[in-house]
């Protein structure tokens, strides 16, 4: 997805930047209080599918990193890089001023920095604790009151862009916090991310990617509209231009379509291979249930959505990108 | 919509325009078999909200009319105008050889062309009768039939753009016919239309306009996505820009976005006046719900889009703008 | 089913009974009108795996049968058994003054009565014609009329029960009719199935059978709600006698449950063998789908049943029962 | 409900009587080992609108009580009965050996047992703790958890019945525990309800009355199903009949009918007042999704049941009856 991420960013371009300025400027001061900041050795707790490649990108940027992960060869791969392995997230936060947490559940999170040898129990003042798990956005605002009883900042920044994304340091990361120490976190995403979006308040960063709950409901809905035009006669290319110029386009029509054919470059002309696998966008569905149903929002289509990827999960669709709904529907032909 | 229908054939410029010069290019002896068909009168059945519109713009591009229509006051304004009135579909087709239909049901269609004092009663050879009419594709065939065995030329010429679009002229037709005729059919339809998009075989342009399903699909989902997001603290607008800076983006997030205060000049700036109608999406929803059913389709999200746009044209939103789904949910708050 | 419903009526009992003697002694003179009725021939046409162990019933009870079905094979097996075979709908007409309809779709019943060899073209005046196919209500009211501008009698006459029920002689008839002739038509319909019911004029048969929709949506409902108790760690058995005990109880949970191992001699006893198939329960919530969208009626949850049983068709269970879906849920386990 | 719940017992009898005697009998030393147990004060925590009759249920069956509530004109009705009140569960704790807590939320559950001033701080060993909040099971095996460390006994008994049979003693309640427990449970659990169902360990009771959900989703088919019959031209009186002797049948269709003047003494009958209302759907609901979500287990059907709960809640439903989901669909008819 970075790609047309890059594009949408580029589109929207001036508006957009300058709206990252502001708090840039206002947080000069924070960035200070970290002398030399920039040298000093980066936090990283988490290094898998995601975390790996986000990690490597700051080593590539010169930042010396503290590692910790409870695989021991995802460890070892980056002590032979020449990295300082630790053995608990509360050492990482003895050497490190700034961490990044990158954990799949939000109750690896809240081990990571409240369990018994979590960040907390060594966190030093002032210390910059950036979250980018997808998590519930009512544990990141749990986490954030817990960061600030010890005089550090914390931040949750989760990101949309998926493995490929990681690799090629265009992902989006989605930023909750007070502001002022925006552009410090900025110096550091800026390495991993081609985008780096303030979006208010703690939590409102993990609000913001539960919204894309959109994308699914939208891919859902696309794979649903193909499939009907094809069988009620249409061709495939014709019927994808259509809707295009239509008002019913949107970004899984129109840069991501999931039917076979249509689109080069895309996961639907790969068998699905790579990409945003079903059970991930499962698990992001899962994270907007709750909160749709902590809020009382009342969430039709997201909730039909969300059934639906957990049973391509379970029909063998885990792995495969998220658009194979396309195949998982199509399938349904075979009466 | 007709604005943003317009940037889209823009955006996708060459490739569409040239998509459309081949069937033009291949039937010019068609045309020409209507000698100075450019003068002679057009038949025009069906002068409700949109037909009537449409067919002013015929007249301002000169074209002399023959009207019918059940509704006497409706022909009396056409007449008044100058054009001449009959009493029946098949007076129409006795007095001119190129005839619009634009009628609400399936049921009228086929009334005006196969009933009692149907088109088909006294249809000249040759002549060529365009369906503008929003019905069942399977309808659309069978009159097709009937049609070409009285040696005349029947095409499914469905619109999309609303009200606005067929004043201004700027509706987008989607048509389904045997290709050679294609460019008779632009010369009246680019009249009325600033898209004209060939589709394929007779049904087809009613099968590209039931895939417009994906519309509501996607305008529900984004007032969802919208209403939770804002419920965790997100501020609208900022919301709106991240949305459409990722791939969740959609046609109703960047160009129709269904909050109040996000985007100027679009029905929700205006309390959901003016726009496409609930209720027209409901009907539109129901053909596409009964296609898929006879196609044994899966639509599980157009399925759920059409029962809320039932329930909302009941609970007072059927004269309000589709976006106005947004407003529905957002009751919902007032807990 | 018939052994359930069997019980249920007779727990109804005498109201119900009650009930169904008024129009019986209202007809008398209708019965009579066809002098020495009961011996005379009865039509059949459609001889499929409903319409043969129905005829066969027939038989058993000394009605001498005018056959007609489109496979040469199943009239065959019917001509050896001594019974007459003729060549059309007509032929049948013309030989029988009572006349029973089983067909697949809406299409195949136009086809046999107002097709070029149909039924109307040599029907009877007085002639009683009862169509127990499942189809749209408003095919059997267009019938309806077309039967009755030839002087003769038509009722719509579906059945519940499936093909065990149909063997055994226990299906239950729903019948639309005029109710002056229902006594006529239980004559008939008795020796087939256990339970005849009027449901009012003509096309209220279909109604009652469409309403059944509520069958497929509590079937679900068991499935989903066994699935997730067992999931949350309760015994299936205690679970289905709690639900039994409570006022989520409907006859999928306490008469045929969907779980192997809670009960016996139900089709989840029996690798969810024999039964009713998700193929026609699919068709069933089809015709519903298109009553309810023609009536404007919300089935929020009828749609998605549909929806659920189209898919389950396509995931190889069409020929499994209906009760399978819980078996189709709970694969999603194997996450 | 309660009526229709004792029938039930009734109906399926001896099983359940004896499938209950067996844990009776295997913890009569458990019973024993509060000697007099059945004159010494039992805590009541949480006097709302089913804590309250529950309360004086137990009073009438001689039991003093020790109270606590955050509301204190609630407290004073007690004291002014009676009963001594206390300010804080610790204190409640301190006093009494048996504590019965029924409590809105999860949240108000862990405060009431391990807040500052909660039962824990002061509880003593041996106590048996009984919750019969609906609440998640999750929360509830944490309780017990806390409880056991302190070397008391913890119990989820949430109840099913609503108001009206928390006033006659009718409630059912759904036990969750270690099962030696079970009869000093039923004890006090016997003056407040008329069935004490055991479920299994910690949990199950309330993963039981979650299954409760299998309740929203057939009454909502069956008004989806009254509704679109009606429609079609039936009599509601008949189609109920029909749908009762059918395999459709369920405690909503034939018990709590939703369509006023099918059936006298429910709700429906009573525009709705009274009964279970629709806000406690919903908020059970959005139990069986969280479980659901947790457990990934599908709910296709549970979910959009939840979601038609939330919208009916806003739309000025929250406090009739659930079955009023029957006018809430019929509105709809007013197009």
């Amino acid at each position: 997805m970075a790609a047309s991420l890059r594009l949408c960013a580029a589109a929207s371009g001036l508006r957009y930047w300058s709206r990252r300025q502001r708090p840039a400027a206002a947080s000069l001061a924070a960035v200070c209080s970290r002398s030399m900041a920039s040298k000093t050795p980066v936090g990283f707790i988490g290094l898998g599918n995601m975390g790996n490649p986000m990690a490597k990108n700051l080593m590539k940027h010169g930042y010396p990193l503290i590692i910790y992960d409870v695989f021991l060869d995802v460890c070892k791969e980056f002590q032979d890089a020449g990295e300082q392995v630790v053995s608990s997230p509360a050492d990482v936060a003895e050497k490190a001023d700034r961490i990044i947490t990158m954990l799949p559940t939000s109750i690896n999170a809240i081990e990571a920095y409240s369990g018994a040898n979590g960040i907390l129990k060594k966190v030093k003042k002032g210390s910059l604790l950036i979250d980018s798990s997808t998590i519930d956005p009512a544990v990141s605002k749990e986490l954030a009151k817990e960061v600030e009883k010890m005089g550090a900042v914390f931040m949750d920044a989760p990101v949309s862009g998926g493995v490929g994304a990681a690799r090629s340091g265009n992902l989006t990361f989605m930023v909750g916090e007070a502001e002022d120490e925006f552009a410090a976190a900025q110096e550091l995403l800026g390495c991993m991310g081609s985008n780096v979006v303030y979006c208010g308040a703690v939590g409102t960063g993990q609000a913001a990617k539960i919204c894309n709950m959109l994308l699914a409901i939208s891919m859902i809905g696309t794979a649903e509209a193909m499939n009907l035009g094809i069988r009620l006669g249409l061709d495939p290319k014709l019927l994808a231009k259509i809707l295009n110029m239509s008002s019913g386009r949107c970004w899984s029509s129109d840069t991501y379509n999931p039917v076979p054919g249509v689109m080069d470059g895309v996961p639907s002309a790969n068998n699905y291979q790579g990409g945003f696998g079903a059970t991930l966008m499962a698990k992001d569905l899962g994270l907007a249930q709750d909160s749709a149903t902590s809020t009382k929002s009342p969430i039709l289509l997201g909730s039909q959505a969300h059934q639906i990827y957990r049973m391509m999960c379970a029909k063998g669709y885990s792995k495969k990108d998220f658009s194979s709904v396309f195949q998982f529907l199509r399938e349904e032909e075979t009466f």
